[in-house]
């Protein structure tokens, strides 16, 4: 249940719940709210208030919010968060690219790069050019390392979240344990957080497009098919962190095409952006990787659609298990085989509502991602949100 | 997000972090604790520790648990929670018959009582009937309806956990939306939750055999096939209460048998009780139900254990994704036919173990239940206390 990968050996700060720390997060639902109203959610003293609020706007967290003038005579001030306060640098690391951007901590992006950087150049290679990429886009948004909440980071594989390193990633040679949270600390302060590039995406979704939305599933189909699941509110990692994978579920109609997991029959071995390319080729088009298939959907070919509609079809039949299991009312379809068009996910649509139980279909919406190619550089920021200020941490950056 | 079933109306009681309530939460763990501790732990000044002690210990929520004489001079007094503070009403019902139980606080049965009720004979006379066995039984106990903290009932069929309404359950004609914590409010005070039978079945085994563990799958096969999920520490609903419907999830293997729902080849179709029954009925065997079915399988016939052996691995097959998909660290298998013996387990080890990947397996548990037919009783009663000492409803007893 730890919660805390990276900076699970940093010293305990406070959680007192008089602390100022503690405060701070009934700011974090956005209202903005007078001494009075701190008063009276705590029952704590009005000096006790007022030094901790004394202390938030000192370290620039919360800021004044205008005046309410609603109880006559002189106006208590209001306070709110202040999203300026600090920085994040976020980090999504994809087989053949990586995003990256600073943000505030309202997940506004204030600059951002994207750019080539192969994984299999090794961890060492790729984390000094994302610190040294990290440090140009501080000096763009007029930031300083010493401003950075922590630094998140998603990555293509599984990872030991209590720890933050790769598990066995299969695309990532020379990751597997490498202590990435240490080695990024050359570079920058602060904790630092890692996690999958599919939990990634589900968490800056969600911050984004869904925030009241307690039970969501995030789907991204491109050369693998991987999930990342908020119930309850939360990111669920499972025991090992290895919650979430689609990819090796079998399909339920029996198929028998060989995955490189060893099994047949895998979700990633029929639908997956390869997988419909080679069916494509099969059918005699010159669709050498899933850029050329995508093209080929996009400019309407017949077979082509039938293809992409069927793999759409294959991924639903398994998320109709996935939705009796989970109950989500919103299931987000991302990556890049999603971009394929409308068939694609009237595939999914058709088969989760045909095979699911009506009374967990009955409000379940299947959309296509709102924030893209940006999901997982906004959820690596929303990691490090969602850490950093809790009530401990808050008391650790005022300290 | 809401968890307050059945009370979700009742008038906001205080959550102030200096109240009685909050103290009352640093007691949970079971640890005893001096004033200093508890002023450790809060920054509280010590009167306020002290009038919060007193007013716990007025209600008797805590009580003394002997001295500490380690600080030398005058021993400070050692408090812990006292579990006979208040009881529990615990109800599990079935389709033909129902366990019902008074416990203390900590899950332990004080009077308990099985007996024959069709859940067909609808909510009016069920409930009635449940409420004169519960009155009985807190006499029994020694017990009064003003000590009830609150009443846990499980049923067989979806709940909407909100509102504690069955939504449409097949085996429970004339409850579909029955206000059940309204009737049994004319017969008891405080809380009433309701949840289906498997989510109480995994809230019982996790509260008496797996306190620590964060990720858990309860599976419940008998008549139907179901699961409870906790994960990370919380029993998951998912949106529409619907959670943990494995019966209908479709298997792997492309089968064809119709299933009750319309669709075919569900994991209830194939590996159920009735199911068992079918197949060995099919090759010639006098089994009429599944009771038959078991007492066949327990005689060591060789046919039969492979039909069970089969319905394990057609279990386990769903499983499987479900390992993938969830990464809990034990899976507990209960309810009837789970009573066959080794044979079904093992056959679900085998599908789980070639299907499900390495990093999800390689400390995961698949175990009998230790809570056997005590499982939903027990997880009525931990319905109960996880959500009446809440902070609020703890204030709320005080106030």
């Amino acid at each position: 249940m730890d919660e805390q990968n990276a900076v699970a050996s940093a010293p305990s700060g406070n959680t007192l719940p008089n602390s100022a720390g503690a405060l701070f997060q009934l700011f974090r639902d956005g209202t903005p709210r007078t001494r009075s109203d701190l008063t009276a959610m705590t029952g704590f003293a009005r000096s006790t208030i007022s030094a901790r609020v004394e202390e938030l706007l000192n370290a620039a967290l919360i800021r004044p919010a205008g005046e309410n003038s609603s109880t006559g005579g002189r106006p208590p001030s209001t306070f709110t968060v202040n999203p300026e306060a600090r920085s994040v640098l976020a980090v999504d690391l994809g087989g053949t690219h990586a995003r990256i951007a600073v943000t505030d901590l309202a997940t506004r992006v204030l600059s951002e790069r994207q750019q080539e950087l192969d994984i299999t150049k090794g961890p060492v290679a790729v984390l000094d050019a994302v610190g040294r990429i990290g440090l140009e886009l501080l000096q763009e948004a007029g930031r300083s390392p010493e401003d950075l909440l922590g630094v998140g980071v998603g990555v293509p594989g599984p990872v030991e979240f209590a720890t933050g390193r790769p598990m066995s990633p299969p695309i990532m040679p020379g990751w597997d344990h490498f202590d990435i949270p240490g080695h990024l600390r050359r570079w920058f302060p602060g904790p630092i957080l890692v996690d999958n590039d599919v939990n990634a995406m589900a968490l800056g979704e969600h911050a984004v497009a869904y925030p009241q939305v307690a039970n969501m599933m995030f789907v991204k189909v491109a050369t693998g098919i991987g999930s990342g699941i908020i119930s309850d509110g939360r990111l669920q990692h499972g025991a090992q962190g290895a919650a979430g994978d689609l990819g090796h579920i079998a399909t339920p109609d029996g198929d028998a095409t060989p995955c490189t997991c060893g099994n047949s029959g895998c979700l990633e071995a029929v639908a997956s952006g390869p997988a419909i390319a080679a069916q494509l080729r099969e059918r005699g088009f010159d669709v050498p990787n899933h850029a050329a298939m995508l093209e080929l959907v996009r400019s309407g070919d017949l077979e082509a659609l039938r293809t992409v509609r069927q793999a759409g079809r294959q991924v639903g039949s398994v998320l109709a298990g996935c939705v009796n299991l989970l109950n989500p009312s919103v299931i987000v379809i991302g990556g890049v085989v999603s971009t394929a068009g409308e068939h694609f996910l009237a595939g999914i649509r058709e088969a989760v509502y045909s095979r699911s139980l009506p009374l967990a279909t009955q409000h379940l919406r299947i959309v296509a991602s709102q924030t893209t190619a940006r999901a997982g550089v906004l959820g690596a920021s929303a990691l490090v949100t969602g850490h950093g200020l809790s009530v401990e941490n808050v008391n650790r950056l005022i300290g």
